[in-house]
């Protein structure tokens, strides 16, 4: 960390701030400009996160140099994360694909679909039970009885399943269902969800946070983490900016990110992503090529009678089939596969 | 709603959309426009909340026309709102004041800052006993024994006390010794967490979401209005831009926004909302003359010995003071006065 | 600066950076952290605005430490400067109020408009001859003619003129007719316009642009000075986020910010900020409780017979004179006053 | 368009809406709601581009139905436009590459770099004369004498020219050197160099504004279209938003977007996109996966050297021969190929 001084900071403001800095056991390095003194910090600087430095006498700012998560960080492990459920492995040289409703409707709808994206090479059938939703009167999910709808779709096809838990108390729960938690994107920081989750083993998608700086979203998985859990696969979603054409700004300059600055897996979700049908192909062959480790991706086999809007973002199993086949080439373009 | 169908939808599908509206129970009137057919929907809207509109062939997308947030609408009830907490009024022409630290750190603490506050004219002390933080290594509060140590303080003032709440377990704890619950940014759409709330009597400050739109606020503030919980204060904090030199984005413009569309009383937090603490003070005034309700602000006596780094953005018992004085003067200007 | 290494830079990179601070006359001072070895640069840092010391081998990245603009600065001058135009000062004690309607359309339509805004007590008459719009088959002013209007109306009623100009080559056309040049959002970074304003004396009202960061508004505004023209006025005028409601979001956050960081005057202009009239009172108010030195307001007599769709944010001139009533009320609040 | 008349509009306000339509030639449908009426408007509604319908009494919003770009549109031309130039095309099913150094520097290296990317499979040089710069200390570009080095790389390996333009007096000269006319960032509503490049015929590549959405983007190229000049090649080259780390956003929902929009062909500019050497090569390959006709690069054999700090984003030749390479591979896998 680096300690910047007011122009006007006097001298015992400044050496008031390197006694503080090593009251911690950390050494303090001035350097004198022009303008500003600054105050180079050494040491382990998680000794500081609980000192108001910023707030001392004479200090202008502070800027941090090394980034503020260790266990999410490439620092911390070099060898790429391969999280494994149900015989998959996610984040090795293979690309995983999840599929599915946006809810469970019912046991023939999660049946069906499953069975669809299953022949098209699909690992994992995605479905909500329990539903997040803008308003308190739209349809917020089956709940448990969707969790055994799931289930039934596993024991059907053998693909793995990946629900959302929302609250600490469903994680019991959800567990004894899914193979996958789903954190999703307004849950990113629902610190008490992190630290449940973190709490057992079982792998958990950490969704980006529609307004989640990359930085916050490893200290989100430093969360999980830190609790002992070691397997998140970190999932870009779509973030919000100004433009409204798009649902969401699927933002694939995180993929790169995330692979320089983590050992993480990532995987990637251009439904949610764009939010329009015609452009999951094209942005899920992107996320492909930008690095990603897989994709999640929503398919309906009647998205005029599903329940939520969301099937306007749905792709039909056709469309799905034929989005395989191209990832299949381009896999193979970029020296992948496709599992 | 207004359905625009496709440039080139056809016939059947356009009459599909029409039988699909009328199956509900509402009308549909159809507009031939040279490009687009458009077909207005008449009638109670939430009929059609979860019924996939926009997947149906031929449609372009929909257009809401009406609000989809009803109890917290100006049309549902005009009256402004007044909340009333430990005798005092939240809403009404007199301006309410909360103050105290970012965290509660010990019973010398809060009741010191809480004495400071009431003689400038405070009227809630606020203080976090449960504290969300971004990274997992950082001081998360202490919890219930805060708790105890804001009784202390109001056992001593008589100022109401005011903390965040964090996950619906901690509900009822919290409620047995809180006056108002606070809601934090990162939770205005934790759903469990707001019906929980809703289901009981308390007021809550409902702060908005750093990216949420004014329409997803009030739509937080329905999940609470319609569990039976009309006492929703709405607090303005700060919204995530490209500006980086404050902290957040204090957006002003949400105030006579939030008047028009709503009933409900609306304050504001310029510490979180910029970050410095320089700006505190004129943009409390800006607020108040913006035609905030009230204000809820960061006070700590010892901003250099405190356990966050929010000290940074934390007043001054004396410029608290100082900016009370100057409120009492802008208040009577705008025909309004402080308690 | 603070030159930043990266965790695997060797000490010949490091040396070869060092080396290179050194050349351009420039001291540097190596600190060696735990996980990076940090360079504080001393010494006038605009020797190194054209060295590419960021692309140079080891290098993570480099932290400025002081501002990139200079005569903007209140380094450079601390005591706010007070631009003076037809004999009003604008950025002293006295605020400042120009009025007038988007474009100017008659005779008539500005002279009506000037006499109704002196009447309530406004001292320049705004009205667009050249105007910049979104699409090409909008009304883009009726250019010269426009300019003789707005003189024919100051002949009238002694009122300053100030009006935009949109390219260098009728920085000499409008000068002759205007007291005030603006520049709008769109061209904060045209930066042949910024030149030609700063080669003559005229004042210039600098708009921020609606996605530019106060730094960079300052930077534009550094154009313009370092040609020699010290009479800038900034302009808040609303920045884009995420929020739809609102046209813009205005950030009154600016003007503290500015007064901090800067000895220029700041006005604000709420009618396109909110971009709806019923706001425009009360974003005004809070604007000068901010600490704005004034206001710049759409005012129409007939805006349902505009040319222009900016009349839906325009004031009447009956809400304009009952504003600059509750104004004057206001800035005595504040020890200011209305000229 | 759809006209959204407020609850309370009276059947007065609602007829003078209605009369104020038909009187510019257009149909009013009414619509009776439960809480609002709406009139749709069916016609051509640029016949209402100058009318203020939203300031009418009783008008709470208007709503467009359609794009407010025709030329532009797909609705106007279905077939995609292929831009040729130096006897490449441009949106063809061959992928086009222009590469070169953020600012010509000498005639050696505009000469070295031009060879080097000639070798890869490049077919433009691109290189900046005149250079806009956020602060006036910057290095600004040799101006003409750069465009005579660009020329003689031109004469040496016979790749087409692609340079900036940034005020309409520069038109006539820049177009006497370069085949291509580039219009940044900051420029794309700088209306006035919009219509000049419109005049005169050489293709012009129109980057997005940095904070500019789809559709004024097309809005853009629709000033330049209706002059005459049907030569528009689209740019993306990333976005602002709240994310820091990269230095843009690149939207890369950008591609698939425009090529349901517009008939325009669509680069990307992964350079100025991400900001960061090592995400350039996963992001231009991300763009072409997602659909983009070619990309735009920087490339420089001595970045440690170069007068510009953009440098950091630059590829080394051997860098950009490799991506080429993997680009050839996976352009094949998508049926299209380089050029």
């Amino acid at each position: 960390m680096v300690i910047v001084m007011k122009p006007d900071a006097t001298q015992t403001e400044i050496q008031k701030v390197i006694d503080r800095v090593e009251a911690v056991g950390l050494k303090a390095q001035k350097t004198v400009g022009e303008q500003h003194t600054i105050i180079g910090v050494i040491g382990d600087k998680t000794k500081l996160v609980n000192q108001p430095i910023e707030s001392l006498q004479g200090v202008d700012r502070t800027m941090p140099i090394s980034a503020p998560y260790k266990l999410a960080s490439r620092q911390f492990r070099n060898e790429p994360t391969v999280v494994v459920s149900n015989g998959i492995k996610i984040g090795g040289k293979q690309l995983v694909v999840m599929a599915g409703p946006c809810a469970v409707e019912s046991t023939e709808q999660i049946v069906q679909i499953a069975q669809e994206i299953k022949k098209s090479g699909a690992t994992f059938i995605r479905g909500g039970a329990f539903k997040p939703r803008t308003g308190p009167y739209s349809f917020h999910g089956f709940g448990e009885s969707a969790l055994e709808m799931l289930t039934a779709a596993k024991e059907e096809t053998g693909l793995g399943i990946v629900t959302e838990v929302m609250t600490p108390r469903e994680v019991e729960l959800v567990g004894e269902y899914t193979d996958i938690f789903q954190l999703g994107t307004r849950n990113m920081q629902n610190f008490y969800l992190l630290r449940e989750v973190g709490k057992q083993p079982k792998p958990v998608i950490l969704k980006r946070g529609f307004s989640s700086t990359i930085e916050e979203w490893l200290l989100a998985a430093e969360y999980i983490l830190s609790e002992g859990n070691q397997n998140v696969i970190l999932c870009e979603r779509g973030i919000r900016t100004f433009e409204t054409h798009t649902r969401n700004t699927l933002d694939l300059n995180a993929i790169p990110a995330i692979k320089e600055l983590s050992h993480l897996p990532i995987i990637s979700d251009p439904s949610h992503g764009t939010g329009i049908r015609d452009y999951v192909a094209p942005m899920s062959k992107a996320s492909i090529a930008a690095g990603a480790d897989g994709l999640i991706l929503e398919v309906h086999h009647d998205p005029d009678n599903s329940m939520t809007g969301d099937g306007v973002q749905s792709l039909l199993p056709d469309q799905f089939d034929e989005l395989m086949t191209d990832l299949r080439k381009l896999a193979t373009a970029i020296d992948r596969s496709l599992i």
